[in-house]
């Protein structure tokens, strides 16, 4: 079997489970402990801590450790409406809040992981907040700066894109959002806009810097780069307590505060660890992965010619390098037929906590037309699929394909 | 060493180890994934789902896997917020519901883990909910079934007390407030009141049984019995929506929207087979170690004679097998010096996430005087620890503290 399905998850480095189990096996105490069991863990969990930072340039106190993506971009969005709320009381005290009687803002694409949809959409049923969805371009991939800055309003608190999408790969513009965003004048009764980024996809496959996002908040899934299921969530100079982060579980005040639980010290070992070979492999594996991808198009072309079309390959957009998402064109041809007479490739249609039997929401949502998004597969390479891998996922694809027209 | 704090956590079992090794090395898809690498996680997550579920009699249908015992409990709490506004809502829908502009009203003790305490009393600050909590009785260490049922209001949502308590291990009498609570006759405009215990401390020392306690939430805590730290809520007949359960999280839909999130395959395999461990185990295991801390008391009486007292051997009350809370009488011998004189145990003063340096609040909650809970210290053994570990143990407590009395 081939496995290209890297964005929906990776196996672990063979590092990483190393460090899992001995962390598990050896560092088993409890972090809050001050004897040696415990301070053991304490010490793997602060190396973990700074293997993250390095991998995107941030400062180790800026980086407080979740269970997952999910928890991660949960908390945040969170935190843009408590910011908002906070923010309004004070105007209020000041004597200065009268006609602020709004809800928060947020501005997001319509393409984000359903960890930061349905929170929105659940922040806009439950009355809480107002979200405005901007709609991916057509032509690019991307939402564009100027519909990003021009949705903008005295309410907005919080802007959430993703670093580059899940299914199309393609990268956003989020340094050019950002910059524009921060030029930009807020009256004294607008509040600052919180910028963050869900960087599920681009960790591991390009440079990731927040700085050069120039972003507040990110967000880091274990899972998507070789590590464990868990994740981390990054806030800009946390430390210093400039930003806010507002905690959703109260209890023994672990993570200082932010994030109370006896410390996952088994699963944090193998996330510092996969930022450690981010770190030191990052451009390595952007390049293979580059290369493998290009021969899989290259193939792909010459074996079916114009039957194939390949969705967010788009004039002047950069995609990450391991993700093709391709239409086979033809009646018969959709996504999950295609997969169910496939014996070599294991893939999807889109993400995995979609249906997938039926046209992805995200490519329609970026105006992908309903014949092509129904036949499209997401193909994402990982850091070693070979070319000959490559060539039997093709040949398993051009089978598949045969049956499923012959009469 | 001889680490006797296994209240705070535990390693893991060898079996545990190597079931999560293997979870993580072979069924590391993403388990929402159709083909046989996502499948073969499905597997193991059901397989889990059922041990969990048998370990306290429930079906696995009624278990959501969480990130942890503070997520549990900071979940099902939330639960019982949301379940008094949605009652409440639909009395004024009928028409009937006007005078009913109570907060929802928690009944819970006044020596909770700190999951459970803040998350009341930010319900408290917020002014989301009242709370009465009720004193332990200092004869007992027990809350009377009578204190909990007098506190009961027209408004009360949910009754929330730990099986066990996690410093003194006095267990709780959570089948007969229960029984009391069932009886109640409540009026038409009163909403049902929802029982939920934490089991931190009671799973894999005692049996737990959610139908013999008689509640409809309860919270499971892996690393407390030789599992990964992860856990799980269990909701009575969750399956068929009787009783409810919100999800903190919004996303991608997993544990059928309960509890979203990319599952942790892992270490949910490690929780299973923790569990397992446990339904065959748990009485072997519980006799091990009353027996040892039967041996660790009367060694404590011998060596220490007068000068030693037990906090929460309390005349009539049940202790869980394995916890040994123990005060030194004297001038000088705070349980942190005697702590950091010992050369050979590894034990705390109480939680971990507490201060070390101070008495226990969980002692002075519970009506120790405030020069014996100062000079406390929790002792808990493990499934494994033999009576040569308590001779050396004692020992190395004798000179500690011969060490602090010596001029
Ligand atoms: C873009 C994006 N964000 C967030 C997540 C959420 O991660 P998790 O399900 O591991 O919580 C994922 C992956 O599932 C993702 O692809
Ligand atoms: C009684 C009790 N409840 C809940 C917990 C919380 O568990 P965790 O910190 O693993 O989330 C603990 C242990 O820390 C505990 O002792």
């Amino acid at each position: 079997m081939v496995y290209l399905d890297y964005n929906a998850t990776t196996p672990l480095e063979p590092e990483v489970l190393d460090a899992i189990h001995h962390a598990l096996a050896e560092a088993w105490g409890n972090p809050s402990s001050s004897y040696e069991e415990g301070q053991k863990a304490k010490t793997i969990i602060a190396q973990a801590r700074s293997h993250l930072a390095k991998m995107i340039g941030a400062n180790p106190s800026d980086i407080v450790f979740t269970s997952g993506g999910t928890e991660g971009n949960n908390m945040i969005l969170q935190t843009g409406l408590r910011y908002y709320e906070n923010w309004r009381k004070s105007l209020t005290e000041a004597g200065d809040g009268d006609n602020m009687n709004h809800l928060p803002h947020f501005i997001t694409s319509n393409m984000e992981h359903d960890s930061i949809k349905h929170v929105l959409e659940h922040f806009q049923e439950t009355g809480q907040a107002e979200v405005t969805f901007i709609p991916a371009s057509t032509k690019t991939g991307r939402v564009s700066v100027e519909s990003v800055v021009e949705a903008i309003k005295p309410n907005t608190c919080m802007i959430t894109i993703m670093s580059a999408n899940n299914e199309t790969g393609v990268i956003q513009p989020l340094d050019k959002i950002s910059a524009n965003v921060r030029l930009m004048k807020r009256g004294p009764r607008e509040s600052k806009i919180l910028m963050h980024t869900d960087a599920a996809q681009t960790l591991g496959k390009i440079p990731v810097d927040v700085f050069d996002l120039d972003v507040d908040y990110l967000t880091i899934v274990g899972h998507k780069f070789y590590g464990p299921r868990i994740g981390a969530v990054y806030v800009r100079d946390l430390g210093s307590g400039t930003l806010p982060l507002y905690p959703i579980f109260f209890g023994g005040g672990q993570e200082r505060n932010f994030r109370s639980g006896t410390e996952n010290t088994g699963m944090i070992a193998g996330l510092g660890k996969a930022a450690e070979i981010v770190c030191h492999n990052c451009r390595s594996h952007e390049i293979a992965m580059r290369n493998v991808r290009a021969y899989l198009e290259e193939k792909l072309k010459v074996t079916f010619g114009d039957s194939v079309v390949f969705n967010g390959k788009l004039e002047g957009s950069e995609r990450i390098p391991n993700t093709c998402n391709v239409s086979f064109l033809g009646e018969g041809l959709e996504g999950y037929k295609i997969l169910a007479k496939c014996q070599v490739l294991q893939a999807s249609i889109g993400a995995a906590c979609h249906a997938q039997n039926r046209p992805s929401p995200i490519l329609l949502a970026i105006g992908v037309p309903v014949h092509i998004a129904r036949n499209a597969l997401r193909l994402s390479v990982g850091r070693y699929t070979t070319m000959s891998d490559i060539d039997r996922v093709v040949a398993d694809l051009k089978q598949a394909v045969e049956h499923l027209q012959s009469p």
